[in-house]
């Protein structure tokens, strides 16, 4: 394992063809700008990928699961064994995610990275097994140095995976029972914000739940204020599958692969990957605000204008997928429209 | 033709498919509400499809095109051709509603009611030709009452076809140069509010576009103030195509299709529907907010949450257009996901 890999340098846009896209946006049969941020993500799209006409037809998305030691504060509205269960879930195809990578037809892989009710051996689900679960961020770091290291090299393999099947687009998803708890104390932390500001309900505990929440994220940031950078924050605080996608978000970017950020957890990842390496903010699209209370200020740090406000707040790429086909709108739309001078249509007053 | 054919009863909602739509999203293997307004759409359309299995195979989109006699007040930022010319674009397919339907696989139709700029016959067009453009508002009443029937009419024929077609949902899009003019005179006077508050830039006009076309609204509604009711009301401050638009939703209700609205003339239609057949709102869905200014107060009137904030505001059935692969994977997930039971997932704490 090259241990420096996460600073490499990120694949650089292609500016020229970015130009290209927004003249070619201007001549189209429309007011200009009227079709908002379907424009907005064809100009972006074709300037990531270097191709003028930008296409979405290859989709992957790799649903990361861990379980979290922070599970035994009591901050979930589910048991813990669901993590292992969805994920026989997500290979059996009965999951949200599973539905919509058929719709999409997207690849979707699984990666379980070690979940204390065990799956067993799964069609579709590739084992990356760490622990059965992090150390509880309450009380101890969330991962050794080891555990960290393999987490990321996980996501990056599974964009090498992507990468050989000539995808276009990469999407990371998440399942992990307590994982709003690990993913809003790293974005506490990464941002200086408050938890009282930060913690939301995750899969829906009720206030007594919630303000559980906010003392084990509190206590957390206590115990790890010592924590002295970004890499270190995120072994303290993050989640196995939290930093698999973070590991995927900047291979992907290294590799020249947009990815398209899902909700919540997906979104601190990315907060994550961009402190560790900031040109990968260029390769990320942002698929959907979630409900999740802490959503906003991570999009906020990010500078990030997601494409939908649906309430949703599931978390295994959900979000993401949903956005997919507006992005392939978007696409055919700055493909395939006419030019004024193509249709003879008057482009502004005689 | 049926004289008051506009006021018979809409079809019954199914509110037993309903209770069972939600009693299923609650079973299905995720967070309850975690779906957000996916859960609630595919619950909709269970309601009005009457099916346990909503489903959006066939979807009709037809464009309505008209010209408007207030464009001679210079409150657009195109040329009055521009709406004949646009009519050879959809049917040439070049046009965003053209790509837009290719994509999704849905039947489109154009129904030229009137251009000043005749693009003759061209195939998938259907002309119904009322005249060459409506009256200008500011100065009489846009349409004649044989007219105002006419284009009603039209709606409602195009929905006959969409149903002899067997579709699942029905799109109406509006193309007409000067037609935020026409729809916001409509939506001032059906709501009462003032032209300060609600006119917008509509294709694009600059400042002194703006002032001219808040100064022609309010002088149309001086005009018009004794309009007696929302009949007449459409018919001197509509236009043919609004009109047209108008009967397809009251007819779609009355026929038991869904229908999906657009943007911002497309509400305003939906608006003038309910004020004459107040049940046909039970069969709107709306699928996007327009950047277009009066949008906003329209869909409060409504009481509508699109589900797109793109930023749009082309008109064309565009925004609506976009918004059917959600709605599709709403159905998706709603027909496929596996329930706790079936696929053996905790659903609550032990």
């Amino acid at each position: 394992m090259e241990v420096n890999w996460i600073e490499r340098p990120c694949r650089v846009v292609d500016r020229a063809c970015e130009a290209r896209a927004l003249a070619r946006q201007a001549m189209l049969t429309k007011p200009p700008g009227s079709l908002g941020a379907l424009e907005s993500a064809a100009v972006h799209l074709a300037s990531l990928q270097g191709k003028d006409a930008p296409s979405l037809k290859n989709v992957w998305i790799t649903v990361f699961a861990g379980d979290h030691g922070v599970a035994a504060e009591g901050v979930s509205a589910f048991p813990q064994a669901v993590t292992g269960e969805m994920v026989r879930n997500f290979a059996r195809g009965g999951a949200a995610i599973s539905v919509l990578a058929r719709e999409l037809g997207a690849s979707l892989e699984v990666v379980n990275l070690g979940t204390v009710n065990d799956p067993g051996t799964c069609p579709g689900v590739r084992t990356v097994y760490l622990a059965p679960q992090t150390g509880n961020l309450a009380r101890e770091a969330a991962m050794t140095d080891a555990q960290l290291a393999a987490a990321l090299q996980a996501g990056a393999d599974s964009v090498e995976a992507a990468h050989t099947a000539d995808v276009q687009l990469f999407i990371a998803g998440d399942m992990g029972i307590a994982n709003t708890t690990s993913a809003t104390a790293l974005a506490c932390a990464l941002l200086g914000e408050s938890p009282q500001d930060m913690v939301g309900r995750g899969t829906g505990v009720d206030d007594a739940g919630l303000a559980r929440k906010v003392a084990v994220v509190a206590s957390a940031l206590s115990l790890h204020a010592d924590a002295s950078d970004a890499r270190e924050v995120l072994r303290r605080l993050g989640g196995f599958e939290i930093a698999a996608m973070v590991g995927a978000y900047i291979a992907a970017a290294q590799r020249g692969i947009p990815v398209l950020i899902d909700g919540f957890i997906s979104s601190v990842a990315a907060l994550a990957a961009v402190r560790l390496n900031p040109d990968s903010r260029c390769w990320m699209l942002f698929s959907h605000r979630s409900h999740e209370r802490g959503h906003a200020l991570v999009l906020a740090a990010l500078a990030a204008k997601p494409l939908l406000d649906l309430q949703m707040r599931l978390g295994e790429a959900s979000g993401a997928a949903s956005a997919v086909p507006l992005l392939r709108l978007a696409c055919a739309l700055h493909n395939g429209m006419a030019t004024f001078a193509e249709a003879g249509v008057s482009d502004g007053p005689a």
